[in-house]
């Protein structure tokens, strides 16, 4: 699968790197708003082997159309600001280039437009695309379905300097109808990640955890993605959507 | 639910105490192999303020076909032996008795008999009837299939003198398909039993982790058991597959 | 070593069985406020096999001076309330009695007493006199010591029906000097007590964390007092005093 | 203080980027036995804006003696291997330049070597230079001194291709006399590092757990025996006799 990206970042170089790294995808170019890195090579960069050409362009280079006729791609990976979809969505979507997008700052109107989309092509957003966050959260969902009065409480720990509650933190609150004060905040040192869910019965304690290594867990995300979109038919899916056929095959 | 219950041992004490305060189960009597308790009541024996009767009878004092007939239940509990199911297994199933029974040391002809039951009456077996470690289970699979080539390893922690690794640990790996030697066995002081499941992927890690906190949890695993049994067909069940509806539900 | 106890709730029941256990202590008797269980000996209401007399008096029916001439201890073990103190404090001081309160509540005035009293005997007091706790804030407070800088957070966790933020984490925060909207209060099912203190550095994160699993905890903290104020000059103590010689001696 | 360092490798280079940072150091010079970045600068290859020098030289190109009279240093800094300490250790000691060496696989034969530069100079050896694991390993000694009979569990969790039981975890067991069958080895995905001692009581649990977030903990471990060493007099210090006078200080 030939990618392209937009957004070029520390998430969207770990992203890079991951994907430069896996022999199922070969990523052709990423376009960014800055010119700062232009005409460089993502392998090069980042000091990764890869015959890969990666080229980076800045956004006022190409207009997405020349890029995609001369560089054809069938997946764009978005890691940039919400300003991206504007860039690229629709001439990808005419060209019916798959879209996976994990901005995570999306307006209802960006929503809206990502829908409009779907009609054209296969669109995917994620605000938080790692497996192991996605599948925490439904996992979440059925056990509380399965003991609904259990207490629930969300901890997540992060580095001092994180200034709010983690957003991830949030949605998992919301898809499990728990009020945001059960969500218990830690901050301190350089803690990369970490989100709890605690379920507290009477006699038992489950603890669902996700610990963050290293940003490039959103690359493994998004090869999982892009495996699992391939031969969709077009529309708007979410993690959960491609991680539920997994929860059928298992039981 | 009118309950009946086999074994009466730490385990199964606790079970009753369970039963006891539920709403939802009237606990009719106790058999159990020594007549040291004989004729006491649960309720006054544990302490528990009750109206249930709860008498507690030797199993020699009475066949079992007897009591079904003097003090007739909708489920038999079973948390004795392996010898348990012979005295009351036949009996009542031919009364269309619900069986659920917790013994955890059955051989092969002990599962053969309870599925030639099984064509009479609605019978149960689950080894660990806690809902959180079968919970784990199902969702260990569920994230093997979605990750599977990720390391698993299976940490369990008991009290020291608990002599073996833990049968709970070994049907998790026997599930996953994870050799025994991933089970890492911690026996220290008075831990009660922690049983973690984690999930090493390149970049984050995922940890499935139940603690118990006392034997009462297995009441409230008997409790969902019966409430999920209620008009099923007459079949073997294990409490995989009365989870199994709360996935697909919450997904 | 004899000992009496005063206070038999829920504690001072697990704190009984852990002293009968014990080889080095015999207890002699106790005395509560109610005359509920009057003239039964600790090791039947306990079913506890022990030769100990361990006979269960009430506060009216003696008073302590009396029991102290009758029955001599070299001990006293307080697991009461405020109001336990004037009952034994003057009479076991003037007869050297050793003074071992781990009442929670004391207002200044009790504090005052005790010090007073510590100028005839040996006192002590520890609102939570286990060794893991006592310990853990020792070791806190010297790795605060070591980096000073470093973000500390405390994270404590009790059953869903605990009402406030436990005093044991009001008490590590006091001593680590850290305020308490640092106390993070996880409130959840059934979980008996667990007390964490999380060091935040740069580039690596500590974390002293104990874990309760039964009253019994307090009684090993007893026996542990026990031993090593024997022999030592009258005056007021601490669990912290008991334990620092072995911080000095392991180093 | 000015600081030289012998060895650029992964922990190197980590440790040298703390350094630049740090407004207490001033890294002059970098010593490295390939000679593939010479006369780079650490700031430069690193991208860490800095007016230190920081220059890397090759071993073969200066004899140590040389270097130490252009660009005088007051310690040095070693992240290399066995050899390194032969080709600056006489040199140093000679000149009074403080040693501070990390390198883990030291022979007896080396020991000597350091222990006979001692007499001359400040030298310090620390086979895990960081705060954290020195602190965990002082504080658990403390503990099995308080209570020596409870048991002991050391649990250490790494990256897959880890190939070996962690030789910090086993410094701590020997430092408990702890047998080597007391480390539980978990090996997956991309764990950095975590490191518990547990302690199980019969009524009570102590973990003492230490995770590593990356290399540049060294860094600070580095930063705080700088520190530390000032107007010691000569002698072999490790991390544990330079921690201790907090121990001290805090109880």
């Amino acid at each position: 699968m030939n990618v392209g990206m937009i957004g070029f970042g520390k998430t969207g170089r770990a992203v890079a790197s991951v994907l430069l790294e896996s022999e199922k995808t070969c990523l052709k170019w990423v376009v960014r708003g800055s010119n700062v890195l232009q005409h460089r090579s993502v392998p090069e960069f980042l000091g990764i082997q890869s015959d890969e050409p990666g080229l980076i362009y800045s956004k006022d280079e190409f207009n997405i159309e020349q890029l995609i006729e001369l560089q054809p791609v069938d997946v764009i990976v978005d890691f940039s600001s919400t300003q991206g979809l504007e860039y690229y969505g629709d001439i990808a979507a005419t060209h019916g280039v798959t879209i996976i997008s994990a901005v995570s700052q999306y307006e209802q109107s960006n929503l809206d437009h990502l829908r409009a989309l779907s009609e054209k092509t296969v669109v995917m957003h994620s605000p938080n695309i790692t497996l192991g966050i996605n599948f925490l959260m439904i996992a979440a969902k059925v056990l509380k379905n399965i003991a609904p009065h259990t207490d629930i409480e969300i901890i997540e720990e992060h580095f001092k300097t994180k200034p709010e509650v983690s957003g991830t933190a949030r949605i998992i609150a919301k898809k499990l109808d728990v009020p945001d004060d059960q969500i218990k905040t830690i901050r301190a040192g350089g803690i990369i990640g970490v989100h709890e869910v605690l379920f507290g019965f009477p006699y038992q304690t489950v603890r669902l955890k996700h610990e963050s290594i290293a940003r490039e867990a959103f690359g493994n995300g998004i090869l999982f993605a892009i495996e699992n979109l391939k031969n969709k038919p077009n529309g708007l899916y979410s993690m959960e959507d491609l991680l539920i056929p997994y929860f059928d095959a298992a039981i």
